[in-house]
């Protein structure tokens, strides 16, 4: 049986599937490499568990996609930019690692627009042509759907929905910017921003309470916790109000670890984006979690390899001077 | 000889304009109907201008182009909403009846639809396949072009960026909206923004005064209005930098009637486009003057014609139940 391999790269976690054309995970692992030694240590660990899933699973392996954070360049899958948390892939190029290991074309891309991929393929884009992608973590990603196909932009780089201004006095962002989306929804910031509530009132947070805790006491009524969760979702909404109004989408998909925490944060957004949202595209447009959860990365960049195959597209395997 | 006529239906004005395949214009007359009596009175004062037109250029007429303000489906011609200041268009097709009347194809879009349309065939998208024009006049209309191709969304409204947030808490809006662009932007945003700043000093304002002269006010050394464009030029240069993080754009446009009033706003824009720009994106962006000028709009509408035709699209003249 022929099937694929998809790889999400992540700070903390990398996880590796194998994908069947129906979207269907054969085996699925993650596993925790060191990031901050050499590329060559971070690839080998992924290449020696792929191997093992491989030898389990049998039959052919016909091609690898891989989702990296950051920027990447897709003709040759190498890191140019963006992606402080995995320090080795800058200049290096996993995907054409892999491939000449294998043999097999190998492609890679940013890792929101492997979410955006996957839905595109298995989830919500069953149902949407024109759909953003927020993926909620650590930081927050993004990928885009017009007219059915992946939007890249000039580079390659679109999607990138986390450095979206939103309060353009607010925050400071490490990009150097002001007020960027990130600032305000993802789980760091959600966790900040609910350290700082607690702190002017003299009230300690639980060092092991993460920004799912967080979403999880506001459940139960804990009124700082819930003008957090309001706050993250007044942030939300206007990103995808905004973009609803821009691209006149017909989807916005929160997805990534946050998406998984309970109801409450998908149900406040869904109340706010009217107010950032030209009423004739409000009924138009559905607010709803990635289909796929959080394997929307790992399945997206499967599909990314589905893609590229049938596209006869040629993959990243060609050293270059990086 | 063959050629097409683009129509720009405006609040005040409306262009008419003959045009060639090379982008060139045969001729070009501008009118202003009665836009708050019956549609058939703007029909006919359209169609009698271009009858006469028509006659004095011989030839041809091939297709016929409308940029209408609001949103328009583009499969009837029929606008359906946000044209407040025509409102005789509403539930009417002027693609449909002047189609008919010539009977040759006719196509209809929104205005900024039509400006990016223009710049793709015969300005700006000569060196740029994924950029967005703002086009700043009354209000603020806008149009997208990614991967070389025109972008509709959803029901073809994209590229809707006078409605794009940009201060959460900001000024109203008609829209319902709070600190949208067009509060900011348009000439009628500069206009007030200058006199709420002579206000406070108790200064008067010459009711004469447009945009324009605020916009030359701040050339010759005027403080308040230098203050004034400072303003409007960072709404804009949010707006280009957060859609470049968002569509990884190659440049971004400034078009409609404000684009022709000196350089300083376009050179201020320039300067403070890198503030709202993730720093990796920030060389690959050019912020450039609309190059068709202010005929982006009624040029562009010929390049729908042209577009549609040899795309072989039906043309909008199905009577519906409209």
């Amino acid at each position: 049986m022929d099937y694929v391999a998809g790889v999400d790269v992540g700070g903390t976690h990398t996880k590796i599937a194998l994908g069947e054309r129906d979207g269907g995970i054969l085996r699925q692992t993650r596993i925790q490499p060191n990031v901050r030694g050499t590329f060559t240590d971070l690839a080998e660990a992924v290449a020696s568990v792929l191997r093992e899933m491989q030898s389990a699973a049998g039959g052919t392996l016909a091609a690898i996609g891989i989702g990296n954070p950051g920027f990447t360049d897709r003709r040759t899958g190498v890191t140019v930019g963006g992606a402080p948390n995995v320090p080795c892939l800058h200049g290096n190029s996993l995907s054409r690692y892999l491939g000449t290991r294998w043999g097999v074309p190998a492609f890679a891309d940013n890792d929101g627009t492997c979410a955006a991929a996957g839905e595109l393929a298995w989830g919500a884009g069953r149902e949407s042509s024109n759909f953003l992608i927020a993926t909620l973590g650590t930081g927050i990603g993004g990928g885009l759907v017009l007219n059915g196909r992946i939007v890249r932009g000039a580079r390659g780089f679109a999607g990138e929905v986390g450095h979206f201004c939103v309060q353009p006095e607010g925050f400071a962002c490490v990009c150097g910017g002001r007020g960027c989306f990130e600032q305000y929804a993802s789980a760091t910031a959600i966790l900040r921003l609910y350290q700082a509530k607690r702190d002017r009132r003299g009230l300690s947070v639980d060092r092991e309470l993460g920004a799912e805790g967080v979403l999880a006491a506001a459940e139960t009524g804990d009124i700082l916790a819930l003008q957090t969760v309001e706050e993250a979702a007044r942030a939300i909404a206007q990103v995808f109000g905004t973009v609803t109004n821009l691209l006149n989408l017909d989807a916005c998909i929160i997805g990534g670890g946050l998406s998984l925490a309970g109801d409450l944060l998908l149900r406040v957004v869904r109340e706010k984006v009217a107010d950032y949202t030209l009423p004739l595209f409000t009924d138009g447009v559905r607010v709803v979690r990635a289909e796929l959860r959080n394997d929307a990365g790992v399945l997206g960049a499967a599909a990314l390899a589905y893609t590229g195959v049938s596209e006869g597209k040629a993959s990243p395997l060609t050293p270059t001077g990086s």
